[in-house]
């Protein structure tokens, strides 16, 4: 059974170590996390990756580390899990093409663990979808080598994007934004807004037909947020904001 | 815990009702079969389903049905599981592009059954794989619109090299090959040259360079015996035959 711990919007979206001792201490086997952050775009600073540490090796815990958005940190830096003092062996850290090379139709990633892990998911990985097609991990040797720069080329356009965003809805009546670090995500506070995350994206698509994701979909924790995802041009992207930042003020007036 | 029921060669590796009936009433809880059969070639005839049928209702089990070479039957009549009496509620059939359409390294292919059944197979799938591909379906989409005589044309050139090779083996010394009503595979019964299947095998690797999967890569009743793979090209398999022979016709002088 999954339990979900709230990272609370009070704290920027970031995880409360404190939390997450309370849930392992019920007896957890392993503790999933997300940086940088799909919804918030939060990165996990080194004070929290430590205090995750922590908490999984006091309890004796699995860290399975999902850094999917590795590639598309704006500030602070991305730690990852297994380069953390005595974690290499009890961690997994997820990897995917899908965001770093645009590549996510094309449903191919790795897991890096200790050699004796590997060899396990590796039977499950054999016994369920056999193997990734030949032609889509051409694809993907052919994008890896193409090295950091593409990755940045690639990352490029959620940045501007991301600073796009920012610059529009600051100062608007009923949206706030945490500014977020990384991703291609921005988590816009529609709290004063007097909607659910989910009532506003239901009136914005109705009257406007821009989608988002209610924060309520990720959490309580997100409760009275919407996600934007960076992921339409720039001209698409400041139409949707535009609407946002209309419905917004309509609700507030 | 998976149990083998054997198949064995005395009967042309068609399964026996009563061996079946002997593991279920263990406590088994699905049977799995595979007609057209890999790896030897046998298609079920409607005797052995409605056998198979007979035992999956009187012990209450799920049937799968791997039907994946559907499309390749030469003698005979291929009979789904699901159109037996009563089974389409308890039966799984599996289906992929990966024979018919030679699509095999797609990864793409369907499971038939109940509604029930698909509901949590999609769960299983949507947390594990996600989703295939989209230019992966969109291939499938076209290739399966291509219609019946398309997959007649994928399969002609499996039955010609099956006459073939039937044509070249007969008679040979320390030869013998059940003739294979479908799939894209020919058993080769070895038993006469004293040497095992794997044996053998690497003997023809080793000293022709040709490569066979000895029988006992499938199970025990497949003892001395070397499964042929249709899907190199004739000349190669004309070749590669020859070399099968040259070396059973050694081993028994």
């Amino acid at each position: 059974m999954a339990v979900p711990v709230a990272a609370r919007p009070e704290n920027g979206f970031m995880p409360d170590p404190k939390d997450l001792a309370f849930e392992a201490s019920k007896g957890a086997a392993s503790l999933l996390i997300n940086s940088p952050n799909n919804p918030t775009g939060v990165v996990y600073t080194r004070e929290t990756m430590n205090g995750i540490a922590r908490v999984v090796q006091d309890h004796d815990m699995w860290l399975i580390s999902d850094e999917v958005y590795d590639t598309q940190v704006w500030n602070g830096e991305h730690i990852s899990a297994r380069t953390l003092p005595d974690m290499a062996d009890r961690t997994l850290v997820i990897g995917s093409m899908s965001k770093s090379h645009a590549m996510t139709g094309s449903r191919i990633g790795w897991i890096i663990g200790s050699e004796e892990a590997i060899a396990h998911i590796g039977n499950l990985s054999t016994h369920t979808t056999y193997g990734v097609a030949g032609f889509v991990q051409e694809a993907a040797f052919y994008a890896l080598n193409k090295g950091d720069a593409f990755e940045a080329e690639v990352a490029e356009p959620f940045h501007r994007r991301r600073d796009l965003v920012m610059d529009m809805v600051e100062g608007m009546n009923g949206i706030r934004a945490a500014s977020p670090d990384g991703a291609m995500y921005v988590m816009l506070d529609l709290r004063e807004t007097g909607l659910s995350g989910e009532d506003f994206a239901l009136r914005l698509l109705d009257e406007y037909h821009v989608a988002v994701m209610p924060g309520e979909s990720f959490g309580k924790a997100a409760a009275g947020h919407v996600r934007v995802a960076l992921t339409v041009d720039d001209d698409n992207l400041v139409g949707a904001i535009g609407s946002i930042i209309e419905l917004a003020t309509e609700l507030t007036a």
